[in-house]
């Protein structure tokens, strides 16, 4: 995942501090940046008692973004947070381009929030309109038992790891050639590697993994296939069973992962022939990570932790450049409402109407003129894309009503003047 | 106002040069901190040609907030930035503390915008619930014109005129002390001024200021009360010319302001007779500034301008201060509904009731465990205060019901399972 952000010492301490204390039964949701810190964590080697501020990276420059981009970016954003909040996080900082990470820490008995973090990620990634998608989940302990039926040395665990990862950019031959040739793996146990980690499917791939004769004489594998299970028959009582692929060489790079790990991919084709495919990485991702608490526990307790991050800068990337593709128009308002006239001396009564708008809660602009044209305040309704207008003149006021315009159709209607705030209500609800 | 945050070069460029072209009648309608700019501009003489990054102040250090601060914060800042978009605002940076300000430029006709300014503090103000309210209302031109006829040296006007904006603190007669003692303006002089600056009302007392036989002889006073006469018919349309006062001793700090000027206090008498009274001062101000822009801009056109800013941090320390006395419960998630089980082997059942509630919208948790007991599962949405718990166990699912209680009355009613999405979002559009 791109990360980004900073995460400050103080918050990261009163987290760990709940943990440490966790009130009865219930578990902590919170939103932070968990794969950071822990990178940071292993690359500075840090010691626990160690809890002075972590300044991982400076934020890109969100200043720097154009208003179309804030937009983009601020939409992204809300419904990342929607969807946290919506699962009862809490934690929220107020600079939300901070906010990429869900965890849930505490005590909980299997794969529960780990099958919530994935329902996460699905909504998350459905409600972004980004395509189609898929989440490959796996888990270490598998991939461990794996190399270890397999023969592969413990010392050269991590480096076989990194190589599977790989597959999903190069092929088996190519990862092969690596595991033999650069890492000195014997050609057989490579290509017994190979038998496994080319395997990906549903809960049947877990079943049928169950039945391996090598694999299940694993007691690790067959701990991780245990919980996988577990995994799917929650996901399908989420409905989300078919978006989850069981993929064996799914590894991520990261080494405080402790169970399931989790990633989701984009899974597009061009619109246009023409078009350039997007490279589209990994857009979101997860897992369990119980050890990396402990590390910060005086008594070095292992506090179970899941946890997920979203790409939003990755998504922000993607969602541009599709927006350039498609020369997709973004507005810079959320204006619903314009009141124009097409008549002199009607300040004051749009300005009524206006007020009886913004005290309904309806976003609406006018003209700051005394006497505007019709044309401009209709021109710039179809540029700043303003879905309606409320059109009031000579006519409207004599018969008590106002004219409704709805500006893509550029159809007009009357109504009455009394029901201009339900109409509208109702018009911005059906849209 | 309190001022905070960070206003980058580019932004304010971008800004100024949308100003330098105003596309066609229509105004721009920005946030940023205008005020900020403008005092960073006269203490530090920066020349017209000069604009690169402004860096006027860091953000107060909000990752030091616990949950509950944030959560405050977080329902200030929203109060604030869905008023400005309900008004058309754009340019509206994601890091939400840094914004405060609202301001309109371009062409426009008198009073318009600058009533709509006067609205905008009115909403924010009462949606914030801080309690009754005043917005006092002054112009430049007229504490310009009453210095002018009271017979001021020019030379003295900016140091007679930060004596009189004193009088919302010290007494008139420690004002006039202050004025003659130690700036030497003549004793006669000084209470001349006094007749005018202790004059405070509504549009009666703009009228009474036209005919009043000195003031009525300078030009800059009449063009200023002829704005404030326009400003209170347009604040009468927008129904809250009686939460505005024209106060003839507001003259605010700032140089820079060029008509009317604006200052909102809050009322409030203790609520305890124990109370310490809260130290409240202004929490939002802003006025007419025509001629900032122009400073920018390299043939020195003057751009219309007016704006707004909001005390946030002083709100917030209110807000707060308000919840210690009476020590308010600060929900720290926005968790609606709870579903809890009495009940061993129902994990399922609620796996099933919560993913219904997630993909209606509805924001609902669960405990992670297999047999979780009844009693901390409702004692934990009492202290998460929780409103709803939907709970089912066998005798509601051989019935096709489940059970709905209301964790504020402890009531319980039975539903029918199918209705159970429907029932939660009635009880919450309700609450």
């Amino acid at each position: 995942m791109p990360q980004l952000g900073l995460l400050h010492g103080r918050a990261w301490t009163v987290f760990l501090g709940q943990l440490r204390r966790p009130p009865g039964a219930v578990c902590i949701r919170a939103v932070r940046s968990h794969s950071q810190v822990a990178e940071a964590l292993f690359a500075s080697q840090l010691k626990p008692q160690e809890k002075s501020n972590f300044i991982i990276k400076t934020p890109k420059g969100t200043r720097d973004l154009s208003p179309q981009q804030m937009v983009v970016r601020e939409k992204i954003l809300n419904v990342v947070v929607s969807c946290f909040k919506r699962h009862g996080a809490k934690g929220l900082d107020t600079p939300a381009f901070e906010l990429k990470d869900f965890d849930i820490a505490g005590q909980f008995d299997p794969m529960i929030p780990d099958a919530e973090c994935l329902k996460i990620m699905c909504e998350i990634l459905s409600e972004l309109h980004l395509g189609d998608f898929l989440i490959k989940v796996n888990d270490r302990r598998i991939l461990d038992g794996i190399f270890a039926v397999c023969g592969v040395p413990e010392s050269k665990f991590h480096a076989i790891c990194s190589s599977v990862d790989k597959l999903d950019k190069i092929s088996w031959k190519d990862v092969r050639h690596e595991m033999v040739v650069k890492k000195g793996l014997a050609p057989e146990v490579a290509d017994r590697i190979g038998d496994y980690v080319q395997c990906h499917g549903g809960i049947s791939l877990v079943e049928q993994m169950f039945q391996d004769p090598r694999l299940s004489q694993n007691k690790q594998a067959l701990e991780g296939l245990g919980d996988l299970k577990l995994l799917f028959e929650y996901l399908t009582v989420f409905g989300v069973a078919e978006k989850v692929s069981f993929d064996l060489s799914l590894a991520r790079g990261l080494d405080y992962y402790t169970g399931v790990i989790y990633e989701a991919v984009l899974l597009q084709t061009p619109v246009h022939a023409e078009e350039e495919p997007l490279n589209v990485g990994s857009v979101a991702a997860g897992g369990r990570y119980d050890g990396l608490v402990g590390m910060f526990d005086p008594r070095g307790h292992k506090v179970p932790c899941v946890g997920l991050s979203i790409g939003v800068e990755r998504i922000f990337s993607i969602v541009e450049q599709r927006m350039k593709t498609f020369g997709e128009k973004i507005r810079t308002t959320e204006t619903q409402v314009f009141v124009a006239t097409p008549q002199k001396n009607f300040l004051q009564e749009r300005l009524k109407l206006i007020a009886e708008l913004w005290d309904a809660g309806i976003k609406a602009e006018l003209m700051y003129k005394n006497n505007p044209k019709l044309l401009p305040q209709l021109q710039y309704c179809e540029n700043m894309g303003i879905p309606l207008v409320v059109i009031i003149g000579e006519q409207e006021l004599k018969e008590g009503v106002i004219k409704l315009r709805s500006v893509p159709s550029r159809e007009e209607v009357a109504i009455k003047r009394e029901n201009l705030v339900a109409e509208v209500q109702k018009r911005l609800s059906e849209s």
